[in-house]
């Protein structure tokens, strides 16, 4: 857990700030959990919270349970979405560009891997795809095993190299498949309200969808103990499995997370069932159309920036939601106190 | 009203974007409506959008309710508020900063004038304070017909000098009481419902405050003919007055303008009282958490970006929303279409 010893010093700066006490919302409780993360450690509060070098870490992974036509797309478009990343042609891309964002590429097992040396992809396939987690294990305990070290491993690379505001964004057809059964198989909550249109299918897609998570669930209950690990293996994507990783080493190192819409919470959710104090530096951008995002989020007690109506995934509702946390830093940092200013109280 | 004959064009670039029909959500009837004001008059349906000079105009006023203890602070802290936006203080200059927005103030008849030379303070006041609302007129007919104009000039200033983005923001010790009075006699419904506790009032205070406001609406209603010119002399602001010029101003200019909170949109709505076109060139950034906004968002049918419980003014919910503006023009101009990226449709 954070150690909050310096919590009342940066309420204080923030009630000091030229403004009615609160009125800021959430960029004040947003600047405040920045500013505790950052004076862990530190003989005081920190007076100025840095952002250096924000980073989006997207993981793409292909998903055995595609070829049952839970999506509205098929699962050549992972690798040409993957492809799109790199040419900056997709909705990312735009919004990365535009905050100053770095952006990574992560093969974490889509189904062809791509040829190229890009500077910016990186590559650490789990396999060529999960198996169809319908019917069988998604993947080996030990593939989690490995993804969970994978993911991690990038995340430390990132900040060693200066970052200490991460983001993470994935791409996976069928990946909320995926996502709803973990969702459904850790909260013990039917498929039927853990699942939702994805990115678009009909409602009889919709129902197929659900029977097809409701068999994984199944098999997940009744083949060993619960918990997140099998979980993960007979349930998970490789991308999901790695930001777990991703998230439990951001945690250890106490750099802040802004969390993207379902599939990047399903992951910050686990990480929480893994490690209760990975909660404390997450920052959760973006409430998602996808109903599953709704339920993760109570879960998590999460209360997202943003509500736009976004259901793309990719990381752009934590890309979009970057610019809050700046505004959050902004005001911490250079707003004049009453007392600078001559206001009265 | 707004020439639709581009609009399935633009529609048809948005929905080929590498990206589920629909998926960005609010950002992608922004782009739409923003392409579409671009688009006037234009042969073909824009391309490209482009934001130039975005520039957000803050008015400032005193109100002679005041007096009665409606708010937390006293009128002094106009003047003073307008000093720390001209000393780079204040909230909405940390956000015009990050966001290359141009800051002006504008002193439309704050109780004491500033003497200073600063080259964004604009000095175009009609008087020193209005009247007491609850007792007799706030202002003339005549300081209505010279805000509207004042304010108009303004903002015509602005775009001629190459500000093609409008934001108001507002400052003025109980402004809101003046914006609840507006909302309350043009929409006829009692004071009760239009009323909240601005920055941050008592119960004791509120039941004084809506007491008073019900006393300057029903004179309002038994002196003369309703409409929303004679609602401005009875119970207006001076910078509510000079924000609805602007809002006209703006819309026979068709600029776009990113409308702030409460008393940002009562100005609006009087602005379509007066002009229902007004409404086409409107982009609404917040809810806030002013109960009157609600109301006044209803009647306008505004679906905000943000909802982050801010209660400030300023204009920083504006500010705080033009990055989710930008992020929309660059997904319109820049991000690949299902052709180019050879993604599978």
């Amino acid at each position: 857990m954070l150690d909050t010893r310096h919590s009342a010093v940066i309420q204080e700066r923030i009630d000091n700030k030229t403004k009615p006490l609160g009125a800021l919302g959430q960029l004040e409780t947003t600047a405040h959990q920045l500013a505790l993360i950052q004076s862990q450690g530190q003989k005081e509060a920190v007076t100025h919270i840095a952002l250096t070098q924000p980073t989006m870490l997207l993981f793409a992974g292909d998903h055995g349970i595609a070829k049952e036509g839970v999506s509205i797309a098929p699962s050549e478009v992972t690798q040409q979405m993957v492809l799109n990343f790199l040419a900056g042609g997709a909705a990312i891309n735009q919004f990365c560009r535009m905050n100053n964002i770095n952006l990574k590429v992560i093969d974490c097992g889509i189904l062809k891997p791509v040829e190229t040396d890009h500077p910016d992809y990186i590559v650490q396939r789990l396999g060529a795809g999960t198996h169809n987690l319908a019917h069988k294990a998604a993947m080996s305990q030990q593939q989690v095993a490995e993804g969970l070290e994978l993911g991690g491993s990038i995340a430390k690379q990132t900040i060693a190299a200066g970052c200490n505001v991460l983001m993470f964004g994935e791409m996976g057809i069928a990946n909320t498949s995926s996502s709803s059964a973990l969702l459904s198989a850790l909260s013990t909550t039917d498929a039927a309200y853990c699942v939702g249109k994805g990115t678009g299918i009909s409602d009889a897609q919709l129902g197929n969808k659900i029977s097809l998570i409701r068999q994984g669930v199944a098999r997940y209950n009744e083949s060993g103990e619960p918990g997140p690990l099998r979980a993960l293996a007979e349930l998970g994507g490789f991308e999901i499995v790695q930001m777990v990783g991703a998230f439990l080493a951001a945690s250890d190192q106490r750099v802040p997370v802004l969390v993207d819409g379902f599939i990047v919470s399903i992951a910050a959710y686990i990480a929480t069932l893994l490690k209760p104090e990975a909660r404390d530096v997450m920052i959760f951008a973006h409430r998602s159309e996808e109903q599953g995002h709704q339920k993760v989020l109570a879960l998590l007690e999460a209360q997202p920036m943003l509500d736009l109506g976004l259901r793309l995934g990719e990381g752009t509702g934590a890309a979009l939601a970057y610019p809050l946390l700046r505004a959050s830093v902004e005001f911490y940092n250079h707003m004049a106190s009453f007392a600078d200013a001559g206001v009265t109280v």
